[in-house]
């Protein structure tokens, strides 16, 4: 097939050329005297994309699961008592992760399209006099329903309820994308994984650890090694790893890191916001909606959008990438064939989401899907325009 | 800027990934013993391009307008007058190149927006009953105006009119794009260059010479050394060259070769048809007027279109790649401030071009010209639709 | 530092350049729907690498640590007894990482330099009448001493005492390099990573797992998920992966899979004795001695080099490496100072060992080591040329 | 094969990582309003390379041949003489390029294995009273023979016969690599390529061309278009060319550039003349002789060596192509079948030079030549010890 494909799936994400060009390279010796140069400044830069100063970057060759996997098995024992909600496949499949590992999980289930149930897990906090929850788990961003959750209000909860348990984030699918605050907000571990908002390929779990979770790693009985936080810690410190790093990828890092942070965090996440915006008027001038519920459900990294009613929506992702090479989000789960998800995360700006838009438009037009050609990306494009204006009018000032 | 760029000029084009990594190679010695098994199967396949059997290839590290040097030194004395059409910036370039080597021209002056005029030059061409005339140029594709020529008219009235003239095309931004044909059409040389259809960077001037023009070549006085013929035969029939070949654009070569073959040149033609009238139909619903006059004269690669009249182009194209990264072609010449010019050729696919054409209304939109969000993509999703069930239906029966 | 760096440390080793350009590309859809006809054969084709018909493969984002975790993890229960041998330090963590998770491992300690001791394993099993032990574990090459152990020999231990423990091997730094044979050796999980005789960056573990440890993985009880067997399997079998796959790693494992495969295994190994043999005769020329005690310990793709007594090993790598770029392996643990290493696997020739020889007598000379310049170097092209005699002579007949 | 490939001819030579991924961009438009933000200061940075304020860069999408041709044709008419002396192919070529652009040459004829024969250059120019010599060619560089020639030598002639010939300089194999000062030395136009010195694959003719030349320029009639100063002089001061620039190799020419002056060229040199002598010492423990007959004619970036009388040169660089991968340049012309190439300029260092001995040894030995295995490399190696020891007392003090 000519041309460029679209890859428009929540993750992972395109990777800029840049960051492409600094995996492009000879393999290097692990252990070079000149290594910790470069590893001990990076380990401090990847931080400011957490907002942490007080915390601790680990990097595991994993995916995000192996992540997940690092923050509970280095922190917790076997039958410890965990709080979590679940309202979509990944804040799911972390809950599950924790009840293979021996722990037993206090699950609050919400409907799919709403996010962390803030004042619900405010309610057992309080009730749990003697403490026996030892961890709260929130899913930042649940990919699967484009939901972002109010972590901050998660804190307040257990601030509010003077509860001491642990607060572990998952960030996989918004760190790096949209607002997250890892010192501000309390979180004691955030999970991250190179292939969504850090613009790598998958391969590489990025964790910040608080001095809290840190010190919970000293006395946590879960069996461990792979992942063990204090093998990383006696090596890391002189910029040297426990086993072979996967450098490729932490020398791409170096790079998403130097992007992101030249760009600046704000405006990667305002960036974010306008995209996403964009995305969401092509849904409403398609008459379609969100599974997300309300607005302040609403991700900025992804989209999950419910097809109209007698469309199976597997149908349209097959025809999109066979016919056009334009690869969407499946839905799901119990989304499954009624959902399609456009990501609109990492190295992006508006011409890639109108040609996704228009991609999407082209697909609904030939699976019979009744909607007018160019209604959504106009309206993208409306609101792209609006927001310029906005933009200059502000500077002018 | 976050993402990538949209690159939508008419050459240098998109190079396709794969024939990008064809190229990121350490060098080679370009004496190896073993470069023939490379070099002389690429020589016949890329005489497969343009459609000749009794052509022979030549691939001078150049531009294009060292193509149309190469072809003109090596076939003609000073003082020998030559037929040629001026309706473009790059029509007229040609011609000062032949002046600067002491040709003398007859120039056929044309309205820009109409191409090679076949009857004029037939008429000429009757005239010329000494034979005086030794060559008559056609630009097939005039980058300048979107306006594709009628060759094998031309070809037609030289053959009508018995005259021995030789026909040399500048196939620059046709060939491996659009139907070029030649062997059938009689062409003598066709002049092309990497960073168009063949979908390379620029630095390599492709030529295709037929038996005529090598024959013309043995008595040829113009001086010439570097794009010497001769050199270039005596050590191409071995598989080497005369001096340092471009080893990287060749082994690039090798791989777009590969890649128009094996998508079927009547595809990529067929593909180049679709895309274009995609572009067309947008403009048509901006309201907006094409340089090129009339149907027959419409380009495939590129179209130059008439900015609404009180807005100036340069002012839209510098906003565009400015503000969002996206690279369209200036109006040359007379054409300036008032024309802007979409390339639609290479490796281009549905997505992009919704692209293009997404950006651009938004772009139109901010500079203020008045046109409809929507408008212009919605009119190509319906026709790549439309063309989609076509397809099928051809396919079904 | 101008010029190429020399890498030859025991892994990562040098990337060949086909294989760097196949993971030099965009990211893609790990959901894609055509994805399974790349995978499915994949995975079939580095079961041949193993040379397993009967087995399973597994690539986990990890590196060999975490391919040892999920031989471990995946078969055993807490408690359960494996038997090991230490004699190195590659063999000393993965008896480490046994005991983090609860096993109890009858440690067999032998000599630095000594392989598994065969007949003091099959002493062992003999005595276990109640098979307590449940698993054997086998460093094939020890990469700290470059010493190469009998699998064939574990194996027949096994049958001749007719005990039914698993058999694991560490395979990391001799699988694709030297003779490894999963199903004739009766293997049950063959443990290998990316960064070695695969020619990858680190990041990939790539284990082959027979059906008898398949079957084991249905009971055992280690608590697991990241690296959990299960998961793997149900979404292998159509070609999918349960979390984000490393797709950059995965695309160059096919790759270098094709490589191996097109040059043909016992060429690779007959290519890595032929350069260890080139070691080991400039070793023999510096007067130097191995680690590795007697011949048959000796490994193909690893040299431990004793340095001359009273000079600082670690002293002349750091030297090496800033001076010239060179990158030799380090002693580690009680190695340390005492011995430096050459890495001699993955895509290397004879011009590679020469420069690193060359490179290591420069070395040796500046930091003032009595060897004579050009002795080891010189023994290397003497043996290459009488094997390049042979090898000629071999083919005339 | 297995491994790298050993390039070690005279060009192309091996491009450094850095650059190579310098050029492994997408495509840009020419025309882009921020383009001469890049393109000014790197014409700027390359007259650094020549060692000349007062000159001016000019890159031409060509060869080195290219580079003669236009330095010819812009500043000369037919029929004017220039002087040249002819001890190798490339001399040779560059009078035979203008003989055929109708120039009359007095050619002076020396022993191909000297340099310019400054003595009888400044016989011929004083001869010259009526100042019939328009310009004088001087091969800086043979690489041919590896012959390094007395430049400055030439305008003290020049000068002290008060002659007002242009004076122009063939640096293709020098510039960059040894000392060169264009301004110093009162060079009119000194022509380079882009695959030597500059490390770069070849396409590009890079020149620098001073106040004289310019001027000259402006009467010169020999015919020219492509390589016509003119229209590169009126686009490059706004930071643009007039036809498709090869934008993918002036951007790597950026980076090369980058590392020259970052290096500092005095170090460039020195490390040539270092690796030059290292090659000879072996060349000399080999018991061979080079073609330059005098030190004062040595070159630092190519080694011409005879072979032992009854061998066939062509046969020993096939059989080390073939079997080791090992590119070494063959003999030209006259010299076909006696002479082997050895070219150590551009991106290397020690161990790369120690590859190419040992390889060249290797091969020698398998042809049947008499040399003792190691005598050549450890030469080198106790050279350059001597040289690093050297290095550092001098740094101690």
């Amino acid at each position: 097939m000519a041309g460029m494909r679209g890859l428009f799936i929540p993750g992972p994400t395109n990777v800029p050329d840049r960051v492409r060009r600094a995996m492009d390279i000879p393999m290097e010796d692990q252990r070079a005297p000149d290594l910790p140069e470069f590893t001990l400044p990076l380990f401090q830069d990847v931080k400011k994309i957490f907002k942490s100063q007080d915390g601790q970057v680990f990097l595991f060759p994993a995916s995000g699961t192996g992540g997940w996997e690092a923050a509970i098995t280095n922190t917790l024992s076997p039958g410890d008592k965990v709080l979590a909600a679940r309202f979509g496949q990944f804040s799911h499949l972390w809950i599950d992760l924790c009840q293979r590992h021996g722990l037993e999980v206090e699950i609050v289930d919400v409907d799919w399209g709403e996010g962390v149930p803030v004042e619900r897990y405010a309610d057992i906090l309080a009730a749990d006099q003697g403490h026996k929850i030892k961890a709260v788990l929130a899913c930042h961003n649940e990919t699967a329903t484009g939901v972002t959750s109010d972590i901050a209000g998660v804190r307040k909860a257990l601030d509010e309820t003077r509860h001491p348990a642990l607060l572990f984030v998952d960030g996989v699918s918004s760190i790096a994308s949209i607002d997250f605050r890892m010192d501000e907000w309390g979180v004691d571990i955030a999970v991250c994984g190179s292939q969504k908002g850090f613009m790598l390929p998958g391969g590489l779990a990025i964790l910040c650890v608080g001095p809290k979770a840190l010190d919970a790693a000293k006395t946590a009985k879960c069996p461990r090694c792979y992942f063990d936080f204090a093998d990383m810690i006696k090596t890391n410190k002189d910029g040297f790893f426990p086993y072979t790093p996967p450098m490729q990828l932490i020398r791409g890092l170096r790079s998403s890191v130097d992007l992101l942070l030249s760009e600046g965090l704000e405006n990667v996440f305002a960036r974010h916001h306008r995209l996403g915006e964009g995305v969401r008027r092509a849904v409403s001038a398609w008459n379609m909606k969100l599974c997300a519920k309300e607005k302040r459900w609403h991700s900025d990294t992804v989209s999950a959008i419910q097809l109209t009613e007698g469309f199976d929506s597997n149908n349209l992702i097959r025809h999109a990438y066979r016919r056009y090479g334009l690869s969407l989000g499946m839905g799901l789960a119990k989304l499954n064939g009624k959902v399609f998800r456009i990501g609109h995360l990492g190295d992006l700006n508006e011409l890639m989401v109108l040609s996704a838009l228009g991609g999407v438009e082209l697909a609904l037009r030939d699976v019979g899907v009744p909607i007018k050609a160019g209604s959504g990306v106009g309206a993208a494009v409306e609101y792209f325009h609006q927001q310029g204006v906005a933009l200059s009018a502000a500077a002018a000032e």
